[in-house]
Parts: C-alpha cells; sequence; structure tokens
C-alpha cells in the first residue's frame, strides 16, 4: 500500500510551463505534433486539463512584445498570455496562471488592472513572472531606439512592483458599504490612491477594481543575474531557474535565500523552481531513442544564428565542430539577458561542447536541464535535488506537448505521490499563493493605519 | 402565423451595451439588485446568455483607465473589458464582442495583440470601441498632468489606428508552411513589419500572432464631436451614438453617411446604433412606474456634482430647482468629452429642464434616449428610427441588470423578429464583423503586392 502525503513533510511544489508544441525546438517537427498548436485553443485547455489531472500548482507562460528570429525556423506567434490564460481559468478549477509581463513596455497602471482581474476571474489563481525584456527588437516596437541598459531595467521594474503593490492595495478589502437605503455604495476613506512619482513612472490614483481575492498576484521572478537576484531576494515569491548540476543549483539556493533573509523576508517565502525538461521512456532506451528522435530534426544553421546573436558574436565563428572562443566578455558586460548568457557559455566550458552539441543541448530546452530516463529515474532526479537543499519544487518543461506532459502526469506524478512528496488532491478553494504556502499579503495601507492608531 | 424574416428586407443590429446592475445610475438600489454585481462574473456570464439567447449581434463593455469620482456615489471598480470579455466569449458561442480602449492609454503593439488574441480565442468575434479619453484624472495614472488637447488626441488615435491596422496585417494570412520535412514552419516573405514613424508612435516589427479571423476586429467608434465624426468616417464599421430626437439621429445619420463616403468609403459599410434605454412595462402605467421606482432612488447631490464638473462650474450655480446657465461656452471650447458636454447642454435647454430634472434624465442612462412603454411600443420606436433614416439599428442600453435585458429579450425581441426585422436566429459559423453585414478586410500589404504585379 502505498503511503498517503505526510501533512507534516515538506511538499513539492510543481508547474506546469507551456511552450506550444513543446520545450524541445524541433518538437514541432515529430509526426505526432501539429504546428500550428501555439494559436490553437483546443490545445491549451487540453493541456491545462492534463496540469490539473497532475494537480500542478500552476501553468506558465513565457513572453516577449515581439516576434523573435524569423517564422522559418520553429512556430511563430502566439495568443497573448493573459488572454490565453483568462481562457485556461474557465477549463480548470485549482491550478495557477502564471503570465510573464514586462515591466519595460507596459503601463503599471494597466496591466496592475489586468492581473487584478485575472485574479477575479479565476477566484484567486493569477501570478505575474515580473521580466525586464531584454534587446533592441522589443524596445523598437514601443519607440525605443534600444533598450534601456540592464541595471535601468531593473530599477523600472522595482518602481514597477512598488506602484502595481500600491495600485492592489489601493483598495482595503472592506470598502463596500451597500447601503441600499441611504444611497452609500462604499467607503470612500478606504479607498487609498497611489500618488507615486518616481524617477521612471508616476501614478495619481486608485486603481478601478476592488482588490482581488489573493490581494495581490504572485509574484514571480525568473532572471539569475545580480540585478536579477537582488529584485527577487525583494519581492518574488517564486522563481523560476535554469541551474544545470546539483552544485549549481544548491549554491543558488542558498545564495537567493540569503538574499532574501538580508532583505528582510521569510527566507521560505520564495520558492526555489529550477527548470527540468524531462525525456521520458519506459526504459532509459526508449527514453534515449526519444532524445534522438528529436535532436535529429534540430536545425543547426537556425541554432547558429541564435548563438551569434546571444554571444554578440558574427556567425562565422561558430562552425559545428569547433568550441566556443575562450576570450567571451564577463556576462556583466552584456546588456541583453545576462543570466542566460552566462549560461551558456559555462555551460559550453564546463562540458567542454561543440558548437553542435552546445545547439543541441540549447534546442532540448534553451538551456534548462534535460533530464532523460524512466519516470523512476526522472522522480529519483526531482527528489534528489529537492532533499539536498537544491529545489522547493521544479518548473516542469515538457520536451512534447502534449505527449510529455501526459507522460509526467501519469508516470512520474503517481512515484511522486508515492513517496509522499506531492499532493494526491487539490485542497478545494486554495488560492494559488495558498498553495504554494503563502500568506494572504496584509494592506500596506491597512498596516500603516494599524501602526498609527 | 408569424412571418419569417425576409433575407433581403434590411435587418436591424442591436448590440446589449452590459454595465453592471444596468445603465440607471440609481438601480443598484433596487431590491432586486446585486449591488457588487460589477466584479460578479456569474451576473456578466449570465447576462451574456441573455443577450446570446436574445440573438444579439454583440455585447460591449465601456472603459476608461480611472477609478470615476466617489465610491460613496455608485458601484464602483469593474473587471477590465478585454479580460471579461474573453470569459463571456468561452460561454457564448456566437454573439461579438466588443471593448472600448483607449488610443492615448496604450501602446498599439500590445493593444493589438490584445484585440488579435480575443479575435482568435472567439473564433473572431472581436470588437474595438475606440476612444480617446478625456480628463486629467486618466492623464494622472499615466505620468502625464493633463490630457491632450481634444485634437491632438484624435490625431494620436488616427495614428495608433493606422499602426494597429498595420500590425493586424503584419502577417498574410498564409504565412504558414509547416513542411516538417525540411523544417520550415512559415514563410518570411509573408511577414510586413511595420516599420512605422510618427508623430507620436514608432512601431517597427510585426506582430507576434498571426492575422486573425476577422483579419482585424470590428472597428467601433461612440464619440460625436467633429473630430468623432470625422474619426468614425474613415475608420469605423460601427458607430455608438445618444441622439435623443428623431431629427437629431436622422441629421446625424446623413451627415456620418455622407462623411463616410467623402473619405471614400461605402457608406453602408458603417452601421449607425443610437443608444436607446428601454423602459418596459405590460402595461404603459407599469412602465412609468417603473420609472418612477428608479428616480425616486436617484441621489441629486452626486449628479450636482458630476454636473459641475462635466460642465466646469461651481456646484453653487446648480441650484436644483433652477435651469442651467445661458451663457455656457460652444463645445468646441470644451477640453473634455465635447460631444457629451453638447449632448447635455442642448437637452438642458430644449426642454427647458431644470437641474434636477437634467440630473433625472442624465441618471436614466446618461444623457442617451430613454423610452418609457410597453413591448409594443418600443418595438415601434425602434422600427420607427431604424425606417426613418435614423438608425441601423440600436445601442440597447437596459436600465436594470439582469432584469430589463430579460424584458427586452423576452418580449421586444419577438415583435421585432415578428415585424421581420431582425433575425430569428444566427447563422452559425460567422464572424462578428460579417454578422454586421461587412466583408473581411483584404491585408493592405497584399493589396499592394497584388497592385503591383
Amino acid at each position: 500500500m502505498s503511503p498517503t502525503a505526510d501533512p507534516l513533510r515538506r511538499q513539492l511544489h510543481l508547474n506546469a510551463f507551456l511552450m506550444s508544441t513543446g520545450h524541445h525546438e524541433a518538437s514541432w517537427r515529430l509526426p505526432e505534433s501539429d504546428p500550428r498548436a501555439n494559436t490553437d485553443i483546443e490545445h491549451y485547455k487540453n493541456l491545462a486539463r492534463i496540469a490539473e489531472r497532475g494537480t500542478f500548482d500552476s501553468l506558465f507562460l513565457a513572453d516577449g512584445p515581439v516576434l523573435w528570429g524569423d517564422v522559418a525556423q520553429r512556430p511563430a506567434g502566439a495568443i497573448e498570455p493573459l488572454t490565453l490564460l483568462t481562457v485556461l481559468g474557465t477549463v480548470t478549477e485549482h491550478i495557477g496562471l502564471i503570465a510573464t509581463a514586462s515591466t519595460s513596455y507596459n503601463s503599471p497602471y494597466n496591466l496592475a488592472r489586468r492581473f487584478a482581474s485575472l485574479d477575479h476571474v479565476s477566484a484567486g489563481r493569477a501570478g505575474w513572472n515580473i521580466v525586464t525584456t531584454a534587446g533592441p527588437a522589443a524596445a523598437r516596437n514601443f519607440g525605443l531606439e534600444d533598450s534601456p541598459d540592464h541595471g535601468e531595467r531593473y530599477a523600472r521594474a522595482a518602481e514597477f512592483t512598488e506602484v502595481a503593490l500600491k495600485l492592489w492595495d489601493s483598495w482595503e478589502d472592506d470598502v463596500y458599504v451597500g447601503d441600499k437605503e441611504e444611497g452609500i455604495w462604499g467607503d470612500d476613506a478606504k479607498i487609498h490612491p497611489p500618488r507615486y512619482r518616481g524617477r521612471f513612472l508616476s501614478v495619481e490614483g486608485a486603481l478601478n477594481i476592488p482588490r482581488s481575492p489573493q490581494g495581490y498576484p504572485l509574484l514571480v521572478q525568473a532572471g539569475s543575474s545580480e540585478d536579477g537576484k537582488d529584485f527577487a531576494a525583494r519581492y518574488a515569491e517564486a522563481v523560476f531557474t535554469a541551474q544545470q548540476t546539483l552544485e549549481e543549483a544548491q549554491g543558488f539556493y542558498t545564495d537567493l535565500k540569503a538574499r532574501t533573509k538580508d532583505a528582510g523576508r521569510d527566507p521560505d517565502g520564495i520558492k526555489i523552481l529550477p527548470g527540468i525538461v524531462p525525456v521520458i521512456g519506459s526504459t532509459e532506451a526508449e527514453a534515449r531513442e526519444r532524445e534522438a528522435e528529436l535532436e535529429d530534426r534540430i536545425t543547426y544553421r537556425h541554432g547558429q544564428r541564435r548563438l551569434s546573436e546571444l554571444l554578440n558574436l558574427p556567425v562565422e565563428s561558430l562552425a559545428l565542430d569547433a568550441r566556443l572562443p575562450k576570450d567571451l566578455p564577463p556576462p556583466t558586460q552584456i546588456n541583453g539577458a545576462q543570466s542566460r548568457y552566462e549560461l551558456v557559455v559555462e555551460l559550453a566550458h564546463r562540458e567542454n561542447l561543440t558548437v553542435r552539441e552546445l545547439i543541441a543541448r540549447l534546442g532540448g530546452g534553451r538551456g534548462h536541464r534535460t533530464f532523460t530516463g524512466t519516470p523512476e529515474q526522472v522522480a529519483d532526479a526531482i527528489e534528489d535535488w529537492f532533499t539536498q537543499g537544491a529545489a522547493d519544487g521544479f518548473n516542469v518543461m515538457p520536451p512534447v506537448l502534449p505527449s510529455g506532459l501526459e507522460l509526467f502526469v501519469d508516470h512520474v506524478v503517481p512515484i511522486l505521490r508515492d513517496r509522499g512528496l506531492f499532493r494526491t488532491e487539490y485542497v478545494p478553494g486554495l488560492t494559488l499563493r495558498e498553495r504554494y504556502g503563502l500568506p494572504r499579503p496584509a494592506n500596506q495601507y491597512l498596516s500603516l493605519t494599524t501602526a498609527n492608531a
């Protein structure tokens, strides 16, 4: 008989990172895949239902306000994440809905409204993955010549988050009076306009939506640069990260928990979820075969071009069977996605990969940790990191969708449940934040009132 | 036996303008009303289903990115319209989904994406009511001290719409190739970055979502100022308007159809839909009683304050039993909502209303035409305007929700159907634009290619 989950035992948090036909860039070329899945709402509804069947904590969508690369390369174009998650919320009941949105290319008033709205219509299941968006292509879609530099982007992100928090708290929870006799709908004394004036942003008035079920969406962060880690320590409640080895992951985990404590917060209040791309087979050989089937379909000339953009090197300097140049600049001199740059360069050097091998690894899960094996081995890999101070859970990135998510839910999740590491069912009525084990935040204006009383 | 709708006979277009507990500002105080309906998704799902049962063309939501007035006055706060309509699209199959969004306080890239996304997930049912948003309160939520002046707002609106149209056309319909063997997903020659540089806006790159089922959302406009009418003549496919008398409505109709023709467009390509607030009773006396029941619940001090803001006059100059000052400035000297200002001043002067009477009229439907009577009389009022060159249909604004919409659907719609003026069922599979009798727009870049060939 399998043990039931021990309520006192620390539990895994699992997030399903959805991505068209899968996280492996060649997944769309498999016979089983629908290359137009990215704009097919039924595909995403199916994924959401599978993830909810697997009692995942949340669904997650990445985003950037730009058409990346060429449409020749791989499935391009997608439904805007908050719109898509709004639909997915209507076909699910429990699972969280985490959307990426940029602080560089949104207004806090509009974005705070949209997340509060999603939180209302989903009964407290919204999450915001806060990103600053690197690169000139996005900037040029918003009237700028280039992206602001890395530090400036994070400075704006901090202001943006501060303003958003004020907007979300601009209604106390009990504004509503509802006195029909006297004709008094609400209490204006419980409305708090932010009246914020910062370096980047000024927002005067209160939000035009009541405080939402969670107070505000779960705050998520995904960059691992120095700026990114400091930002996460200050604001994030969950962190998606991309370490490749146990040692790296333990280092990141210890570092970020310490920074969170230094920022005056409870280290348990930030959940660290490394990405994992599980290539699953019923035997190890079958899993390897699946991996090979995907690798065979990688288009290396596309990979070369993307690598040349990331590393800021001419494509001619990246011969497929050579290794990366040794004299690459340190990540802090890069104005793009610093943590991704660092990850790729370290991966290539550590494992002494050729450009071809590096492209295959990146194509497999965009630099996240790929793990190929049986359900038992995948469960072991998850348990190892979870019990050895490297993770509070995982951002699960199936290489192929929907099949990779189905395999995980039907074969890995039951093992994790049997080991007492993962919930067997949802506790009804929990918000996303509560499912992550975090309390509903107090209203900052209410705390002031109490402190002054 | 009732006649079936004659397919050759011109048909009414009916839009359901949804508004919390109803368009009468005192509706929330009725015993039947839920004052928190505005953030209750079940309330809105119910309304959407009733409107679809009545084979309405579309649902419509007004919007401004600001918390208007005091929360003491009447229900405040709402779910952001595109989010709300995304949910309503999941519980309906045919009805259009029209959201208001501001050209002054959005970026074209983000907004074009969101409307294209709604159009994709709703299979071609999205519409955009293009507004410029008057007033300093909204401006201050976006880092400005005051709203740009009326002409500048409309100049930006025109640029915004031009850019949005380019973004929606930035993918030809047949970008997708899907060659799994060769690894070619799409054809980059069919992607057209806008590369737009205007006075107000610059947008470089193509949208990151394929062209949507309708090509782009139905374009709707609602302002009746000179700038507004010129804008509508250029871009709008449907116009929500607010004339009070048949003569005014005929004048507006004739004027706007002529301007549309002058702009080089087919006058039938713009549908003019005056607002109507139908207060319905099974007898005339019952309808009047309903009207009185609502009027009794108006809070006049709130009305005085709102009127003072609109007219830019001190509240002390608006004694309830006096009339408006005679020497008010012309609307062109007003930097706020010019057409609304003109409507209110004209209404007061034409009918020689006291401030109290004016407030009651405005409270009844925010200046739109209120019509109180039996279902037969409401149907007559609709048919009169429709057959006498004043309207292509109506923007139906029930004073109380859901009951006012139910009464209209169950008692007025059957009469209009019996008269052969309104559809008895939906033609399956039509997009919103097709339901309005308009063709799917050609892609502007494709037309260029064809013209050059």
